[in-house]
């Protein structure tokens, strides 16, 4: 039978996923999770403002978003101190990666990234045919250095640099990557994914400048803010790259009650400051817990940490497997030697008694 | 100063949007409007399951949506009778649209649809390089006959139709489409947009065949279902045409309210059935308010009603700006002779009275 060929770019691509969510893998073990630890939401869930403002949403859904999402797009400006014209609200970060990802790479366009960073831009830039160059962590930190030298050497056009760094936390202060922004070739952008910022120490992020063509910052509503289902990230940059975004963007995608949900939470920052100190606490727990189990927790500036197992990633597979058989939902690093380490997310008490429980009993299963 | 440069056709397109909100209108005059009748939205709003649901889910927001929506896909295809594998749930038609176009258009690709029908596919298709043709309507309807014609006569790998129609809401009964179906080039694939199918007569949709490689049926939690802003949009297609989908799409980027609120509202049929009858009564209205008005109200198969003013596009054009300068959102066709007309979507009693008083000052400014 003939059918409607797909582009030869969209035929060569795999229909795959860039993470299996936890759903599926509760389908597929056949009963739901006692602990949600693997995606590094925020167990502590969003403000109370913002629960109620998307409650009071709800009934107002009958009509569409304002597709400029100007309340929020004002109040994102205000909040950080720059125009209204340099802020680019979408849906998550990974919407705004694909847009950019859509604005920059063409087929075979050299992207640098690092070798197991987050696999969510990497699916983007395939899909529009760009050639991806990874450099490998050092000390299990993303390599500014690294990525820059890789970058002149292929002409990037993108860079993606995560700081904090997930999946395995770790940072860099904000001095090194101010001078990783202004060793940037000039005709590539350095995307800056800051999804983790509000939970790092003070000292991480360089001041905004929203003059630089070269750098664009990614954040979110999905990690401090707890509000990983509602979709909503930004972009900060300068303005013409801002404004490319509206060249292809879904202008009516984003959703109203998301919307509110956010401008709400974003007024609460006495929230996030508990949350802040709450997540700090789970932090020391589950190194506390680690540690009592001879295993050594990373140093975090996000809100999950990754644990050293000690041993080969086949063995943190195990103990990962272990963990998930138990109930528990935790995710690891993909690519050697970051992944001896598995990487959980803060939790509230009852979840950091389950993995107190479960993780001495996966690491007698794993040895 | 050298910055990144876009794709050469990233940088051809305009940052434009294919609609402007109301939001933006109300910004730009001022004042908030009284009656909001101009984007097809449900005033009538979404079942109070629904609402209900979304509340519930707000306080889970927390929690990415679960990347396979397959809670609702499965309740989709039981609804519809079809396999779950022929049902992709994204977010609205707007973002299926955008995967649509990117997966089958590229530089030159031909594409075809009618001249004023839906702006947002067509800014998708320009915006993956694809050359648009279109065809006049006929009698106010999209004109399937001159659709298949072109799309032979270029080659097109996508043809676009809505039915029922937006703007007019004109619509072909089952036979008609159907026997446009069966006349699809086989190396073409027709999207049939049928986004106000809930509230439409009986025997306006052609029974689903999911064998069908060359026709994607496009439905939406919009229209009937009253949650524009929660932008839920599913496709109904033959599995390979499906799993496309699966190699481009955002896979976390669904808002996990609007998931819970989709699936909530699509099991309180009752209340559709409600709707349905309120929408029938209200387009009822409407066209008695415009015969008062010695106007002619077009037939409708949706929840808006195209009203002829009996004259050219500008002086329905002027006819819209006084119904706009008195408060009152509403939109009109683009293109002549459409552009007689204008388009008042249902409303509230409320509504109704405000337009009842509008139109005849906006009528006799206008003459």
């Amino acid at each position: 039978m003939k059918r409607p060929p797909l582009t030869p770019l969209a035929d060569s691509l795999p229909a795959s996923v860039p993470f299996v969510g936890p759903e599926a893998l509760e389908r597929a073990g056949g009963a739901p999770f006692k602990a949600r630890l693997g995606a590094n939401e925020s167990v502590f869930g969003p403000s109370p403002k913002a629960i109620a403002a998307m409650k009071d949403a709800a009934s107002e859904v009958w009509q569409y978003g304002d597709p400029e999402s100007h309340d929020l797009r004002h109040a994102l400006a205000a909040h950080h101190g720059v125009a209204h014209d340099n802020v680019m609200v979408g849906e998550g970060i990974d919407g705004l990666l694909g847009y950019l990802a859509r604005l920059f790479v063409g087929q075979g366009t050299a992207v640098v990234t690092s070798a197991g960073a987050y696999p969510t831009f990497n699916y983007h830039v395939a899909g529009f045919g760009g050639q991806l160059h990874m450099v490998p962590y050092r000390d299990d930190r993303e390599d500014p250095d690294a990525l820059l030298a890789k970058a002149r050497e292929t002409g990037a056009r993108l860079i993606y640099f995560a700081n904090p760094d997930n999946p395995m936390g770790s940072w860099h202060d904000a001095v090194a990557v101010q001078r990783m922004i202004d060793a940037v070739p000039e005709d590539c952008l350095l995307i800056l994914d800051e999804a983790y910022i509000e939970l790092s120490p003070d000292g991480t992020a360089p001041a905004l400048d929203m003059s630089n063509p070269n750098v664009i910052r990614m954040r979110t509503f999905s990690k401090g803010h707890g509000m990983a289902g509602a979709r909503v990230g930004y972009a900060l940059g300068e303005a013409e790259n801002i404004n490319a975004f509206h060249k292809i963007r879904n202008h009516f995608g984003m959703c109203r009650i998301s919307q509110a949900g956010a401008l709400a939470a974003l007024g609460d920052q006495d929230y996030l400051s508990e949350i802040r100190a709450k997540v700090a606490a789970s932090r020391e727990r589950i190194a506390n817990i680690a540690r009592d189990n001879g295993l050594t927790p990373l140093p975090s500036a996000t809100n999950f940490v990754a644990v050293d197992c000690g041993k080969d990633g086949d063995f943190a597979r195990k103990v990962l497997a272990g963990l998930l058989e138990q109930g528990l939902f935790v995710r690891m690093p993909f690519v050697a030697p970051q992944d001896r380490a598995i990487r959980i997310s803060c939790g509230t008490e009852q979840d950091m008694k389950l993995l107190g429980d479960a993780l001495p009993k996966a690491l007698s299963a794993a040895s």
